[in-house]
C-alpha cells in the first residue's frame, strides 16, 4: 500500500527533471469566489501537463534489464506526450496508443517528443487490447496512464510542492479522470491539514458515482468537452480516493467553458477544458469555500488554438 | 537625471502592491533559438501588464495636496487600465483618454477597475489635446504613460527583479513603444553586466530611426498589429535609450504573430502581439544571441480571445 514516503521518494527522483511550477493569484477571482485562491500551474509543467511528473517517476524507476525494448502506453494525449518526453531521459523508444478522436495538438506533441503513435477506438477496451498487442509485439514496458504505483507517486509530488509554496492552505480542488493526480495528491497531503475535493464533469461522473455507491464504476460512456477526463477511475486509485477525499464535485460543460474563459482572461494563461473544472466546481459551490485558502490545481494547457470554445 | 537609486526607491515603494512575476523556461525554445532563454512574465503582472509598476509608483508618489481631483492619462489601453487599477490604492478617480481604435478588452479592463473613459482620435496630437482639456476641466493630476520620471522608475523595477531571479544573465531584450519600460530597465541594469536590446515593429520604427539618426523622431504614422507599440518615443526616454541601449532590433508583423504562437503553445501563456516582439527579434537575429543567457521581457497579455491572429 502506497503512502507519503513513496511520494517523497518520487519527489527526490524527479525534481531535477521537472519544473517546480509557480503559484498564481488573482484579486478578481478572489473577489468573485469569496475565497483566497492559489493556482498551482501544472499547465506550465514540462510537456504542458502534470503528467510529466508520473511519467518521469515511472521511467526512472524501471529496472535496467526491463527497458531494452522501450516503453508503451495508451493515452488520450497528455500522458502519451509526457511518456514520449520522459523516455528521452533514458534514450528509450516510446510507443503510444491514442484513441482516434485525440486532437491534433496532442498527437503532434507525442510525435515532437519522438513518440511512435498507434491508433485505436475511443473506448477503454480498444485502448487496452491495442496496447496488449503492441506490448506483445515489441516487448516494450507498459507504463499505465494512472493505475500504477510509480505514476501515482509521481503525480503526488504536486501536493508536496503546494505544501512548500502555499502557507496554511485549507483546501485543494483537483480534477479526477483516472484518478492518478487526485490519489497521489491525497497521499501527498496526508498528515497535513489540507482537505481535498475532487471534481469531474457531469458527463464523466464515474468517480462521483463510485464514491457515493462505494463500488468502482467501470462501465460508462463519457460525454464531455474535458478530453483529459474521459477515462475510467483506476483500480489502485479508487480505494485511496474513497478513503481520503472529502467529496467529489460535479460541473457542467458550460460551467467548464465559463471557468476556462476566466482563467484565460484573468490569469493570462492557457488551460485546457479539463483544467478548468476545479474553478468551475468552486464557483458552483461557493459556500463550501467561503473565506478559505483554496489551492486550485491547474492540470494542463494543451489545446488547439484554432478550435477554441469561446464565442 | 534619473539613475539606479530612483529605480531602487520605486521598488521599495511598489513591491507590496505588485506581483514579483515568475520566470519561465522552455527546452523547445532554447533548442529553437540556440540560446538559453528566461521569460520574465509581466503578462502575469497585476492588470496583465508591466504598466502596473509605473502607474503604482506614480500614484504613490503624488503629493497629498495634488490628488483631490483624481488622476488622468491617455493610453492605448494597458497604461489606462493600470492607472485605473492603481488609483484605487488611494481611492482616487481615474480619467482615461483612449483612442477610438482601442480594443474592447482593453476598454473593459479600464471600466472594470473603475476608470472613466473619454474617447479621442488615434494620433498623439488628439490624445494630448483631449487630455489637456480633461485635466483643465476636472483638475485631475496627469500621469503620463511613459514620458515621466516616476513611471520610468516604476517600470525599471522589472530589471531589479530580473537580476534577483536570473543568475548571470548576459542579455535582455525589451519592446520599445514610448520607451518607458526600456529606459527604466536600462537604468535598472546599470552597473550589471547585462547588455540590453530594444525591439520594435517595422511599422512603428521611430525608436530605431531615432537611435540611428541621433535625433528623436516624433512625426510618424504607426502601422502594426502591436497595438501597445504604436506610441511615439518619449522626450525623457530617448536620451536614456540613446546612451545605454546596445541596439534596437526590428521585426515584421508576420514574425510577431509567429513568435506569439510559439509563446502561446510552448509556454502556455497568453501574450499580446507587442509582447511577442522580443522573441521575434531574437529568432530573426539568432547569431547575436547564440549560446547566451537571454532574458526576454514579456510585457502584457491583454488580447481579445474572439479575434486572434492564428489561422
Amino acid at each position: 500500500m502506497l503512502d507519503i514516503e513513496d511520494i517523497k521518494c518520487a519527489h527526490s527522483r524527479i525534481r531535477a527533471f521537472v519544473h517546480k511550477t509557480p503559484i498564481l493569484e488573482s484579486e478578481f477571482l478572489n473577489n468573485l469566489s469569496g475565497a483566497e485562491l492559489f493556482f498551482k500551474c501544472e499547465n506550465l509543467q514540462k510537456t504542458g501537463a502534470f503528467k510529466a511528473r508520473g511519467a518521469t517517476n515511472a521511467v526512472l524507476s524501471i529496472p535496467k534489464d526491463k527497458i531494452c525494448n522501450g516503453v508503451a502506453t495508451h493515452s488520450s494525449g497528455n500522458h502519451g506526450a509526457a511518456l514520449a518526453w520522459a523516455a528521452n531521459l533514458r534514450n528509450l523508444v516510446a510507443h503510444i496508443v491514442v484513441p482516434m478522436n485525440t486532437n491534433q495538438v496532442k498527437r503532434d506533441a507525442i510525435l515532437n517528443y519522438g513518440g511512435k503513435i498507434t491508433e485505436c477506438n475511443a473506448n477503454l477496451r480498444s485502448r487496452e487490447e491495442t496496447l496488449h498487442q503492441l506490448v506483445k509485439h515489441t516487448g516494450a514496458y507498459f507504463v499505465p496512464p494512472y493505475d500504477d504505483e510509480e505514476v501515482i507517486s509521481g503525480q503526488g509530488t504536486t501536493a508536496l510542492e503546494i505544501l512548500e509554496q502555499v502557507e496554511d492552505a485549507d483546501i485543494a480542488i483537483i480534477p479526477v479522470g483516472g484518478g492518478g493526480l487526485l490519489s497521489g495528491c491525497l497521499l501527498g497531503f496526508s498528515g497535513s491539514p489540507v482537505v481535498t475535493y475532487g471534481v469531474e464533469p457531469e458527463g464523466a461522473d464515474d468517480a462521483y458515482r463510485s464514491l457515493h455507491s462505494g463500488k468502482r464504476v467501470i462501465d460508462h460512456s463519457p460525454d464531455t468537452i474535458c478530453d483529459g477526463l474521459r477515462t475510467t477511475l483506476g483500480r489502485r486509485n479508487f480505494p485511496i480516493i474513497r478513503d481520503f477525499v472529502k467529496d467529489i464535485l460535479l460541473v457542467s460543460d458550460k460551467e467548464v467553458v465559463d471557468a476556462m474563459y476566466l482563467l484565460w482572461t484573468r490569469l493570462k494563461i492557457i488551460v485546457e477544458p479539463s483544467c478548468a473544472t476545479p474553478l468551475a466546481g468552486l464557483l458552483r459551490n461557493k459556500s463550501l469555500f467561503s473565506g478559505k485558502r483554496v489551492v486550485i490545481v491547474l492540470t494542463g494547457g494543451n489545446v488547439d488554438l484554432t478550435d477554441l470554445p469561446f464565442k
